[in-house]
């Protein structure tokens, strides 16, 4: 039986050809069909809500881009073989593969771990399963994980840059996508233009000197969503809400109350794993692959009910988007702080102790471009190779390179005013 | 407190705003948030992977429309006063309210009324709670039910229109919604131009004649639409999928057979009501708006294990996506039903009793214009009323105007071979 | 010396590449350059004011879209050559190459030969310069010119109708950029997929069942795009009034009046030409490729002066754009047209012999899908092959297939009333 | 007779409405119908080819955003009063009527005075001629040449800052309408947003702190137009090309030496006018309103075959698309030009004399903010006003308020290479 070649019709980038068998047979493992149940933004739907897109979507659109970039540097006479541009075809279609439900709001709550450790063991468990299909990709995406030196596959140190750095296929496409069903443009970036003008040299990705505008844009449209849409105080507040969800629910689950739970759920209430605890132990995998977004929803909508006043009025809270009320400030908020406790612990009768669920502050912060990571290379027509940060008149400059900070606190109102632009 | 005008960024239309404090106390309602977990398409991302969007973003771009379109009218001399205007867009709203999870599929399966009828009984209930405020919206959104002698509001048979005929904003809003998220062009259409072209006579909704082409066009997008996407044969046979996994269930719960749900999905697992039901006791309607389709979800997940051999063979082909082979055909197929069955009684070796589970045959059918339903009216230049099928060399004609019908089998092969253009 | 690729951005659809060198060369030849003067849409920019764009845009449009059909058939194991290719590129690029200024108005009042045998007479002159290089890409072009039986490229039959027939990558670019720079959306087309659905069978271009809606949605599209834009009333009537000047202008030249002109356009002001003139005498040609917009629109600038009564005023209606008022209808209108004759003759004191610039009836017709000409063929699933006519509740059928008659007068009024939708 | 409401179909911003009779009888004036023959962005399309939209698109454009900008205010309570608001609707439509045929680069070298000074020209003639109509408009537009406590009009100072400042409709429909046609998405600005986010403190027009994000995309925005179209070397190269043909014409005529050219073109061939002259005799105004692209093209077209040796082989170069070849770069590079020079000479046989008209040297500059003009200020959620520069962490720095100096030299070489990305 021939399988034949899948083509997908993305909003985004309209038709989408997967001719490779491989990737056909990955896209078709439960395990990525398990990405179809979560979403991409998480939470940001209750203020944006046309983002409702799902990492499925996202993994296909990223995979989609590796093979344009893999085009343009064939076009010019770099030339991976077929075997490395399957490779990171694969790595870019699994690079988010061990996504926890809501992505990074739960993953350290819930599961314990990182969803990029969880992808590499997801990866490897996969690789056995089809019989080492996987080997090269999971080179290409380990790479910066080894010392350059003993690296097996130096020569293709530009495939792992694609698929993760500060200019790789995952933030290209989801700079577009996010923007796309958002509505917001501010995101969009010309990613065509962008694919066309990469290089290699001495095996690292580089950016031919006229893109660097196109750069720059991308790198500015990263920073406008991130303070728009991926920090914005809404999203923000509800987040930590569905983190003291689960921090609650754990609590109680650990005190030995009982709590409505599909299988899976329940299995990760009751444990807090390591990364060791889940190579040496597969089950937990195979639950952890049996987890998605609809599991969290539907026990917070049955907790709304649960006798523990905290559980079931912070599920209430969620689920009726009577969202915390807050602010975000780059001044020091820890004055009002202690107002905001007294009102929440009178308002609600609480105790001091469960006061912290409802009244709390926190910092948030967002490197548009991390000068200590990795740099984007530049190759100017002369052909000297510079940082981005080093090109005349660059806007990546010490304003970009700085890691903003801001602090926050989350409370309750007795009005619980909505917030604008958001439902 | 003043509530601030809602601002809502849509990826379709761009910023809509909700200026009405009545429209924002709905949206704002628990029934109403509820359509955030509802999904437009049901299964058909399954087919067309973006489209994920909800009839919560379908709702507010439907009373978005009617905005637009009362604009429109008002431009025009056709005075629509404040109140109506209000009520026009309320029931614009609410006029998906009543869906049931995965809408059309299991509304008859899972809830046994239709969608209409709830949507009508929540928007009294509704109206009861808000001290009458959802009077009007109710009459404009009923309108074709009383005997037009009789009906009160009778002047404003436009408003009913513009809500529920052939040319509302219900269709114009999904048709423009699901092509943008499915990424199928064929089904965009000019809306735009469409509301320009509205006007009114004697309390009608008609069209200017120069808007023909315009109409034209909306009629065939949807009837490209129907072919290309809702009725795609893998669209089809996912949602048959869906029905009998819930025909399964409903069974096996009549049979005091033990299944995991929420407690919302087991109360419509335990029950057949009929309308009557809904409206005597008020408990049924309150579980109903508990009910979305996370519970429908994370329920075929955990039955994946069911010991009941339909049922966890059935929630496996669906959330493994190894879906019914499908034969859409306007040919007679009962010929090969037969083969089907013995085939998908002997690979799974079921009985008699279990074999239409997994092979059996149905009808689909499509009317692109209903002749027989209310008529798009037509103004020409001169002032004469026609039917649209009327204008000299009309599209809308026979061809249009004949519902298609046709033949489809589902059933199991040994190698579920998956459909092209889809994952 | 290296000519390098050629990439241009495209707004329709983004980066589109030309790598073939011989592609450039034709790129860059003057007669190709011209067409940068010459607009796609003539005189209708009177009516959708952003629709400038230029016959030169969409030859490169076409050649794209060829490139994509051919990778297309590629991809599906029909192996056009790699010669054949670019034959059927360059005849592509080509096709529109011999368009006078404002293309079909004033093709046979100006220069009195079609466009098509003009584009021939200038590619084979090219070939003749380039040595033999255009030789294959005039085979394409000319192909349904002989006699199939003798035809020697027969094995290329559908590259010819990829070039022009009624599914042809003229049509699909110009519905396309029109579109687009008209802003009506209604001429919008699924060019993507039915790309997608072309295949070959007996060297005869044909499209997958599974494409039949999207062929439907083009044809209706086209269609759409007649009506409401190519034959907008308004435009007709614009287009009218520059025939008339240069019936006009061509007449007085006759009688020896001297008129204000570019050379290039002096000299076709003063001869009227055969098809044999232009092969017999070289100078012809060169004279026509120096014409272009920018002549015909200079010299109605200063004829407005002229001491003509007849060319300065219409030159002047052209100017400033009080065009004609234009009835257009199915009906008869020869009873009204005396009335307006004598409106004129009394309006602008004209004699008899000048009447008929300022009042006169015609026909115009339009054949969205023409029967007697080649057809549009499907290969069902089963492999056998249909007209598109014959289908299943086909879209293309009667109606779609008889062409559409209309009759116009125009004519003048004392206000000189502007139209809706137009500046 | 009654004018109907004007509605143009804009492909960037959909169906556009002037529903103000004012604004009819101004677009209707021959002097505003002349923008339809001046190219919004010159000779760009020799790089960009879809870039050919109109001065008369970009008016309507402008006119259309001050509409929805002066909404915006009107539904926060800033009610500028419908005289107030027509005159800033007409200030817009009118701010680019005094432009020359490929406006920057030509006027100076063909009109001698600024387009600003010769749209204050032409608006006070039309407001004449139309009875005072304009006068308010003449002071919305006027408002800063007045020192601010003179200003009769201060109370709408903030309609002149819509009209003409660092964040004026017309950079807003500008950026958006050149990334549109240009196919250039580096461009494309969320204007939607920015104008909701528009408010009046002493009216002065202001931004809102959350649009804070908006605007610096705004100004990037533009600074990347700049750089990737706007100074693209290639576009930079055919301007100075274009400048230097009228250079010689100029020079030629001076000597005696007859050159074909429109009446018009003639006239301001033959003159070197002064903003005084043309306020004296109104004749320089009719002859000025006669100018467009048209001209220009015509003329060069014909001058490729002048006897002067320099004319005539500018004027190839610009028609055959045979340019400059240009260096740009923020060094010096005077070191360079004399070896092109020398090149020039012996290639072409010139005299010294005509040796700079094939060889020389410019700096071109770009603030992308001044800080010198006058400065987008903010008002913060607490009611302070700063200016965009002072806002934590914004990017509208040092960096970006420099302004930048690029030098070039423009020079033949035997092969007149082509440019990568143009034809």
């Amino acid at each position: 039986m021939s399988i034949k070649v899948k083509i997908v019709n993305d909003p985004v980038y309209g038709f989408i050809r997967f001719p490779e068998p491989e990737l056909v047979r990955v896209i078709d493992h439960p395990w990525f069909q398990r990405l179809r149940n979560i979403k991409q933004m998480g939470l940001a739907q209750l203020v944006y809500p046309g983002a409702v897109h799902t990492r499925f979507a996202h993994s296909l659109g990223a995979c989609h881009l590796m093979g344009k970039a893999l085009d343009e540097l064939k076009a010019k006479g770099i030339i991976p073989g077929k075997d490395e541009c399957l490779a990171a075809r694969l790595a870019a279609l699994l690079h988010d593969v061990g996504h926890a439900p809501f992505s990074h709001s739960l993953e350290e709550e819930l599961v314990g771990i990182s969803h990029e450790t969880l992808s590499r063991i997801i990866m490897r468990r996969m690789d056995t399963e089809f019989g080492g299909m996987l080997e090269k990709a999971i080179d290409v995406f380990d790479h910066s994980a080894s010392p350059p030196a003993l690296s097996k596959g130096d020569g293709a140190r530009y495939l792992h840059q694609l698929v993760s750095s500060q200019l790789d296929v995952d933030r290209m496409d989801y700079l577009n996508r996010d923007s796309f069903y958002t509505g917001v443009s501010e995101g969009v970036i010309g990613y065509d233009r962008i694919l066309q003008m990469l290089t290699v040299r001495n095996n690292e990705l580089m950016v031919e000197e006229k893109g660097v505008h196109s750069v720059e844009k991308f790198i500015i449209a990263r920073r406008l969503m991130y303070w728009q849409v991926y920090l914005h105080k809404t999203v923000l507040g509800a987040e930590m809400l569905l983190i003291n969800i689960f921090k609650r629910a754990k609590e109680l689950v650990r005190q030995g109350i009982e709590l409505f739970a599909s299988p899976a759920l329940n299995y990760f209430l009751k444990r807090h794993l390591t990364e060791d605890d889940f190579i040496k132990d597969p089950e937990h995998l195979i639950k952890f692959c049996e987890l998605d977004d609809n599991d969290v929803m539907v026990s917070i909508k049955v907790w709304q009910t649960h006798e523990d006043k905290v559980l079931s009025k912070l599920s209430k809270m969620l689920i009726l988007r009577k969202l915390y009320k807050v602010v975000l400030s780059s001044e020091n908020l820890a004055g009002i702080l202690g107002d905001k406790k007294e009102q929440a612990k009178s308002l609600l009768g609480l105790t001091d102790e469960e006061v912290p669920y409802f009244a709390f502050s926190g910092i948030t912060s967002n490197s548009t471009y991390n000068i200590n990571d990795e740099l984007i290379k530049i190759e100017t027509k002369s052909g000297i190779i510079k940082n981005i940060t080093e090109i005349d008149d660059s806007l990546v400059n010490q304003t970009l390179a700085r890691a903003v900070h801001k602090n926050y606190i989350c409370f309750i109102t007795p009005n619980s005013a909505l917030e604008e632009l958001t439902f």
